[in-house]
């Protein structure tokens, strides 16, 4: 998967230091997910990210625009928190969909931009208190959001979900969700609700989005990247009961038993959806 | 655990409805943790939230002061949201800690009260739009802060984390944390970061709460309550080398390796530590 990118390398301690020259700029567009994009040199399909230095050649850079994120071996990487005042695109620097990073190379990087890409959408919706609404600053000892005149300390946010592959056979229940950009095959999944267990989540979001019950419902796996800021859990389980389905037309444009033989053999492995079907076809679950 | 209160019976699902007179009201005080204590029938050791209709005889109530919560069975659990104006306490309806969910019957309220927690410090942490800085409206087709400014949605917020069960032969690793109210034997534990998963949160707390490596780390199973708001995910795994701890003073009070036959048998599993560390007692992990 993904983040998948060799022991050791992904140092996420936050840390108080200063911009190097050397060291990345991840810098992003665009409030919603679909026009979310990233600046990366232009006219390359790989990616690369602008160092400090680069930018500083290309833009104005103070050292108050950047905020530390994380560093993959002696690699740091910062984002650009300077939100009224984003770096221009140029013949050389572009603003790119983040949906890249489903398949560009290399896939440290698309493990990089996709990490920054929830820390940018959580640093930019607690630029305010909830609590109190006075404005925010940034933390400088820990990853927080530290409201000054409250004393509020927001820490960042992450989404637990499921991944849910329904086995019944030799046939995976696959789905395809409606009004999404991605239109690959899908396994059925949602986010946990407070209260609920991620296991009364799986029997839950089955129920509801296809009708039917399960059991045997046991964990694979986790994906801690999306582009809904979330930590997904897959699950795997067998259906309990009957197999027809009734499918929730709001949440899904489809959804389905098949066959084991009937499913394409997927070498792009970098999300858990893609891994469980992968691996279910292979008869590992 | 506190959660296993019966199939079909707790019912999370948002709706838009009246409170009725029979339904219950959980109402709390306090904005830390620490201070936060529920309001609940006088003089009795079990717990006995009041209904709509009771709390009317002893306090003004409108149907803008209560917000839906859940169901239990035919039970519905309304918030009180008026933070500016609380029920009083009386002679009739006291506020008492929230600590007592440790212990108290039944725990199927005691659930409710946690539960109904969760929710009370997310809601009472969003009344403004932390991207704006506006007043949020409460959602009315589902559990959202809505902001009438910018149109944001905010959605309530889980926090992973992962209670380890390090097994050292026939020995666990147990700990007290510092600085905190409980001081029962614990796991050692730790909030998941953005970009890891719960399995890399494993190694990485356990690394730096007491300076060892780990192994085979395999889920355990989940525990959607705690007092952090919390989710918590359990792994086990074991040692993996040098069995010398180095303790972070600041997090933990002490730690050690405890004996399978010196752990005491613990009757009270509400809680997801003391499930694993009874499951490793009776050698069933």
């Amino acid at each position: 998967m993904i983040q998948e990118i060799g022991a050791g390398r992904f140092q996420n301690q936050f840390r108080q230091c200063s911009p190097r020259s050397g060291d990345y700029v991840i810098a992003f567009s665009g409030k919603e997910k679909r026009d979310a994009a990233v600046l990366v040199e232009a006219g390359q399909s790989a990616i690369v990210y602008p160092t400090v230095g680069q930018l500083k050649e290309h833009a104005q850079v103070n050292e108050e625009d950047l905020c530390y994120l994380f560093s993959l071996d002696e690699d740091a990487f910062y984002l650009w928190k300077n939100w009224d005042e984003m770096p221009n695109a140029s013949e050389e620097w572009e603003y790119r969909s983040i949906r890249m990073f489903r398949t560009a190379e290399p896939m440290e990087l698309c493990f990089a931009g996709m990490t920054a890409y929830h820390l940018y959408v959580w640093y930019r919706n607690n630029r305010y208190c909830g609590y109190c609404g006075a404005q925010n600053e940034f933390g400088q000892k820990e990853r927080t959001m530290v409201c000054p005149s409250c004393g509020h300390l927001h820490f960042p946010k992450i989404c637990p979900a499921v991944i849910v592959a329904v086995r019944n056979g030799d046939s995976l229940m696959t789905s395809r969700y409606a009004g999404r950009e991605y239109k690959g095959v899908a396994l059925l999944a949602g986010f946990c609700e407070i209260g609920e267990t991620p296991e009364e989540t799986v029997a839950r979001e089955v129920r509801e989005e296809v009708g039917i019950r399960v059991k045997n419902i046991t964990y694979f796996g986790s994906q801690p990247w999306g582009y809904d800021r979330n930590l997904l859990l897959g699950y795997y389980c067998d259906l309990d009961g009957n197999a027809d389905i009734m499918i929730d037309r709001q949440e899904l444009e489809t959804a389905g038993w098949v066959k084991r033989a009937d499913i394409a053999e997927n070498k792009n492995l970098r999300s858990l959806t893609a891994t469980m079907i992968e691996a279910f076809r292979r008869g590992e679950i």
